[in-house]
């Protein structure tokens, strides 16, 4: 298991986190708990898998995902409290998921030899849509800015991972320069409460 | 046309017939109600299909369910009294169904090649996502507890399934067992009103 | 680029920014603007290539389309007082795009060797759906009522061109006429305010 793998293996245990947290929250049983981490986890690379057509989808074909998941359940639910004083780390966790999730969804788009802009937008999608769902399914008032901004960034930063590889094939420090760009962006959005302007 | 096959239409026929009553109280038109009879009677095999990989989607490649489905709204609108007061009927059939459901989507699922965990889910998806569909479609308050506790047992019996698949290979008898369970899971859960604990 | 090419491009880009409209005006900022845009003109589709299993979905394979609906942005976007004041052309050719989403949506089922009624639901799947995902994101009240008469007018004109597909196969005239049908009825049914009944 090589250090994305790993990666890998944490954002999905922090996103399963973050959507146990949500749905207890909201009150939910332990098995609302459960689908409501399952989805914000996995939603988002299946909607890719699908979209895509890499069928079955990733987490059916490859169910040591779903080990991730029930990890991430049980350390929420039995140790809520000191999870909640966690935040700062389970934030940081949550958006090196999100930069990681959108690197490795635009790759597998790639390799299935679709063009680079649809990849970016794969990418996306990987990384954001599984929180989409956990807050429509949880009736929260969706955090459409938050999550538009979260999207944009993560299309700028596949947008530049295409760039450095054009660049520099194949370099491991690609990767790991959007990732960090992306959680930089997301630090920043997050302090300054940078947004959009709205059309009125 | 064999047994299992003659109650997968009969099952599908009172999803529908479920689905079509339901929107008529919603005071939809024969479109609404020929839409959310459709959704709710094939919503989960298509939901299970797409996952998997098995496209075109069931009722696509086979449109003899589009007859199951033509039939149960046909019933539900024009007997509409009559068939309200075999609400008990109508009941048994839906749990019978939901059973059957649950253990086709699994077989279809092992029959792929995926591993048996995955398996468990994707028979609970086939039988519960068309009813989670129809709430939402209908506006109504999505009936989570209900559906979490029927998804639970259908979770429950794909497992015991499994097991006794293992204890007993091919043994007509163990999908006839694990239906029986499941139909007398959901009737005892309605008769107490047992539920799962919630967060606070 | 043949007629029919320029008419889905046409199509796509009068989707695109009738859905941008509609978030313009739900004050949406750009990055939300772009994403209901994009599902309002590719949604439909999208939903149909899933379920007849044409994979990777056609915007994906094909990223023309992506050009289309950014077009469709940028001119909602900048000259939005002078679209507005276009509403009939737009109206028209939306129309448009219901009818020729439908039979495109029709035909590439069918070339996929299913059924006519599988045909005929995809075609009106791939028209009306993008619409309905935009209202949905929108928070907009469900226009139920106007969505399901169109639907029905595209399972109408589905049928119609099966019928005339039998009679006289391959005529060109046969994919003109049944536009021209589900314009005229589209037009009929606004200007009359024509519906179902409702159960009651």
């Amino acid at each position: 298991m090589n250090l994305i793998d790993s990666m890998d293996a944490a954002g999905t245990l922090v996103f399963a986190m973050s959507g146990a947290l949500t749905a207890m929250e909201r009150r939910m049983d332990l098995f609302g708990v459960s689908v409501i981490a399952f989805v914000t986890a996995l939603g988002g690379g299946t909607l890719r898998d699908v979209l895509i057509g890499s069928l079955p989808v990733g987490w059916a074909a490859h169910p040591h995902a779903l080990r991730s998941v029930a990890l991430g359940i049980a350390v929420a639910v039995l140790f809520k409290p000191y999870v909640m004083r966690l935040s700062k780390t389970i934030f940081l966790f949550d958006t090196l998921g999100i930069g990681l999730f959108s690197l490795l969804g635009l790759q597998k788009t790639l390799a299935l030899g679709l063009p680079p802009e649809v990849a970016v937008i794969m990418g996306a999608v990987s990384a954001v849509f599984g929180g989409v769902l956990r807050d429509l399914l949880c009736g929260r008032v969706p955090l459409i800015f938050r999550k538009e901004i979260y999207a944009t960034v993560c299309l700028a930063g596949g947008a530049c991972f295409l760039l450095l590889e054009r660049l520099w094939p194949q370099s491991p420090w690609n990767m790991a320069a959007v990732i960090a760009l992306i959680v930089a962006a997301r630090i920043l959005i997050v302090k300054y409460g940078w947004s959009f302007p709205q059309f009125k």
